[in-house]
């Protein structure tokens, strides 16, 4: 068999995890009952309670746009706002659902760094009470960022007071937080609950599993009528034992982490051989699984033969560079070295 | 290892067909372009375009409601309504998700036997073009219906032209359209297209899958936009190709035949043991893989002690009987048995 | 000028009451700050005071439609249901404007006089909390009916007591709770706040007003954040004095009462010459300022050339005729003396 | 009588024009059948198409929110987006209503001038396609914008034809659309079907109404299946005859026209006014009824216990003064009277 063949895209073109993969088919047996209420899920949702804390309400999720969609639709009124950065994937990458289905506007604000900071907020509260404003409800961030980036735990509660002296809630998209906590060397409870963040999408699907994500209420107030949304946002499966027990096999001796600590290594090895390379800038700092960096146009396209990116940002020839837990170290070298070789010509 | 536990409950409480998880396993080989663009996607299409025509529009998704909510959105706008039996899933097991996303309203009809028919939607045209009602536009048929009725080519295609002579459109939500075919002997293409059906919910899970449904279109101008509608819903998988994957293994060597065509076996071995005892009565013809009977209730909580399934109708005390691509003769026998047991006390 | 010429097709096809377009002219004297926040506002909202309790909280709107959807959607959550008759105005009459903006589903049921009782909808609640299915919230009444019976406020209190019980909400929708209150010799407090009505949609335009209706809620926690549902669904009129004027107009002197008390003796004064034609048939309790009559269709049409109304029921050739605020006895004798006519041909 | 008390808040804190006032009054005779298949809606489509020209397809509704809210709604599927300049009306001040209606997501874009040019919309189109973005369709601009600027026909031409070269649509919310056509000596037809625009919200209360905006399509494919948007949305009058009454008093002998040119000489009035104050700052060039201008806090304070106005930016202490079609040479000189007194002390 021919070595797999694998790109820098994302991390959602890597497969499955084999333990991931195997827990799955052990759940293969017989039968269980459908949407939840089974042995399987209720084993993972211990899990998540173990991590999270044990007064997490737990509800899983079909993908990561119907994770955030749910989550926001739970927490907001139509006539609300989401307050995101300008690059958050609930702003850029999905279709416009968040706002078709919670009816809510989001107010996206620039950031150098995709990181929100409060300061940046306040001013949006300025029509708080005018009915013909919609009104700030939520702080919605992506841990890590789209660019990379990583809210330290601090960051993290800084926001949660804010939102909460506010009336506000802080919504976490943690698609990557299994990164996140790698980069920092935090427990996923010190980067949620005991940060203050109200609620959580927690991704799988881009860290070794095949599908599925979980949204965490750390208020179980917040949770109230949760199991319709999710129903009525199609985001119920009904074989709900094989997405379980995928979340047990990442949250047993956790595999998540080695899979995300392994990832961002890739990414921070590539890094290192990339700065080596006097024509490429590196233009984001390594703190998780992306490396972003600008390349002249001929090179990119040549190193594209070979290995499959995508550019971020055209009019800068930015690209970006994303690891798995699947990565190897001869990928980032033959990437390196593919580099080196386009810049050569 | 014990005998795996099976019970009666749904067909969605059934695990994975072996070959369709032997499929995901092998898919599971270095990366892949997320989100459809990928060989393994391809390959699926191919052989949904073998089974449904050339000309079939198809799409795949996470879930049943998934693709109905999608594809009735994909074909209204929200002042037109959708006529359905009262009986429908998309009218009492989707928690609303269809009047949620598309707004439209659905006009559900009572039934005899679960199925429509063109005489019932005449009088709901009575208001066409009147501004203070909704206006039906699609006529939207569960293949096979939700109480085990299956409609012939004839009734589709009787359907369909009344349909296109009203403006409207014909959906049918085929989440058991492999045991509808299985039961009359007619091919996938002779039950869609060459019947008029316009769109289609095509489903996998229920039939040995582990997750998936595919929305098809027959007109490819209605599938204008469906890529947007389908990510706005939520139900675009990044890992596509583990979807795909099980598509053609269902689709290939007519798997999906096989495994519909023997639960819809079961089914009739069940209902020809359950008529031979007296004090039960067959309530449906069955014609796939159901079986719905009536049995006192005393006798419906002994059965329930030993297998899983649902009481449809408490009033008359009516059972509903699933069975699946994995029941067993012995199965079916057990059950037999266990039902003669509880009225025999 | 030629003798006004007037109809018995809608109450809303009656022109402005006097006293209403007198108050709008004196409203109209400088400028007023737009959107609610004047005297004029002030003192409707005072008047409302006075007529529903200290407690009411009064948001006006555009329309009855509007004033529907933005109490419905006020109180509910997308998978929540709404319970009402199936001739209800919000189930057959908007458009389906209710599930588009509510995202709920609506349960019709079937009634013989158009009024709901409470054993009807004790069944829908069978699948509370089960997650596949809409949570009926609000059972939604009619006051006066559709077919123009009415509600005792025994009737209200005994729905009203069953809602609380079972953690739902009743909604009157008012358009003619004025005709009702003049039929029952109620006050319009004993059919609302002190019946357990939880909010009302009160109607000015078909007595007597030129537009605008008032939502009410009797519990404030119910009305927290409507100023912001009222504006998104666009229902805030910019230049609020001059409907607030025509409600101040209409809660004065009980002008709201001797218009529809007039409208419903106008009405039984033409039930009571319809009762002496024997080829007609009375099919409903007069109780507003409605009369439905059996009529055979050759008449109808006759009777149509001098007098606009509307067949309710083409199968039983049942008319429905509406009697407005300034319908006068000699226009009911003109009437009758028509279907004499019509019927002696 | 006191002379009457006005400011300079907003052209919809005034009144209603007495010969609008009187054309509802002469409308309240009789009975006219309700929703608009009346002599008056007839006679006000004809004068809308006399000035807009033969093809336009015209629909009133109740509010200026409402006419965008239903036409964006009208020509887009939820998936798309809607194009507009940051302080746009539809952005900024109509509480998330286009987005919760139409489900599609606004791509504001910032503006020196609150007009919109072609170069800003050209970049959001590179995701044209991607089913991970919403799709541009609209280009909704102001006219006059809020910050009382006009486009010129040639501005609004090349936006429509850069719409169309697209695949895009042009929207005109043209709440002061009148006073743009006023300060450009154009006609309406100029501003619209001549200028390319697709469809137009054409504002009637800001101009001398009480109530009531038109929606004008220029395309009548586009407005297929609009009046059941206008009912679905809420937006539908059911006494139109004093709706059209007032557009047919407004569009006669060209009041509209005579109305918006004082409400701009008044604007200009003042701002010759405040120019010769040397403490103040004209902000923004006077191109309709509106004078921005800074002024320090404690003055704003001190005039604004005289006459009602806005501050439009708190930051920079800029105020926003509206001229109305009532707004007198006196009322000018006393406020500019007003803040000379308020800098002298």
């Amino acid at each position: 068999m021919n070595r797999p063949k694998r790109g820098f895209a994302s991390d959602n073109n890597a497969g499955v995890h084999p333990r991931v993969l195997d827990a799955m088919r052990t759940a293969n047996h017989g039968h269980a009952v459908a949407y939840g209420d089974d042995v399987y899920t209720e084993a993972a949702v211990r899990l998540f309670r173990e991590r999270f804390g044990e007064g997490a309400e737990v509800f899983f999720v079909f993908g990561g746009t119907g994770a955030n969609v749910a989550a926001l639709s739970a927490v907001t009124r139509p006539f609300h706002a989401v307050v995101c950065a300008e690059t958050a994937h609930v702003n850029v990458d999905e279709c416009g659902a968040p706002e078709r289905f919670s009816g809510c506007k989001l107010l996206a604000l620039p950031t150098p760094d995709g990181k929100l900071r409060a300061e940046q907020v306040e001013p949006l509260l300025k029509r708080a009470g005018d009915q013909h404003h919609v009104q700030p409800r939520v702080i919605s961030v992506s841990q890590a960022t789209e660019v990379g980036t990583v809210y330290t735990p601090e960051e993290l509660a800084r926001l949660a007071s804010f939102a909460r002296e506010r009336g506000m809630l802080l919504h976490v998209d943690g698609a990557r937080l299994a990164n996140a906590a790698a980069h920092l060397g935090a427990s996923l409870r010190e980067l949620t609950a005991e940060a203050g963040v109200d609620v959580l999408s927690f991704g799988g699907t881009k860290n070794g599993m095949m599908y599925g994500e979980a949204v965490v209420f750390f208020d179980p107030a917040l949770a109230e009528g949760f199991r319709f949304v999710r129903k009525q946002c199609a985001q119920l499966p009904s074989k709900m034992r094989f997405l379980a027990a995928q979340f047990t096999a990442l949250l047993s001796e956790d595999l998540w982490l080695e899979t995300a600590a392994h990832a961002n290594r890739m990414a921070q090895a590539l890094a290192d051989e990339l700065r080596q390379v006097p024509q490429l800038h590196i233009t984001r700092p390594v703190e998780s699984n992306a490396v972003f960096a600008t390349l002249p146009p001929e090179a990119v396209a040549r190193v594209q033969e070979r290995f499959f990116f995508y550019v971020w940002n055209e009019q800068t020839s930015e690209v970006r560079l994303m690891c798995s837990f699947d990565t190897t170290e001869e990928d980032v070298r033959e990437l390196a070295e593919a580099v080196r070789e386009a810049l050569r010509v």
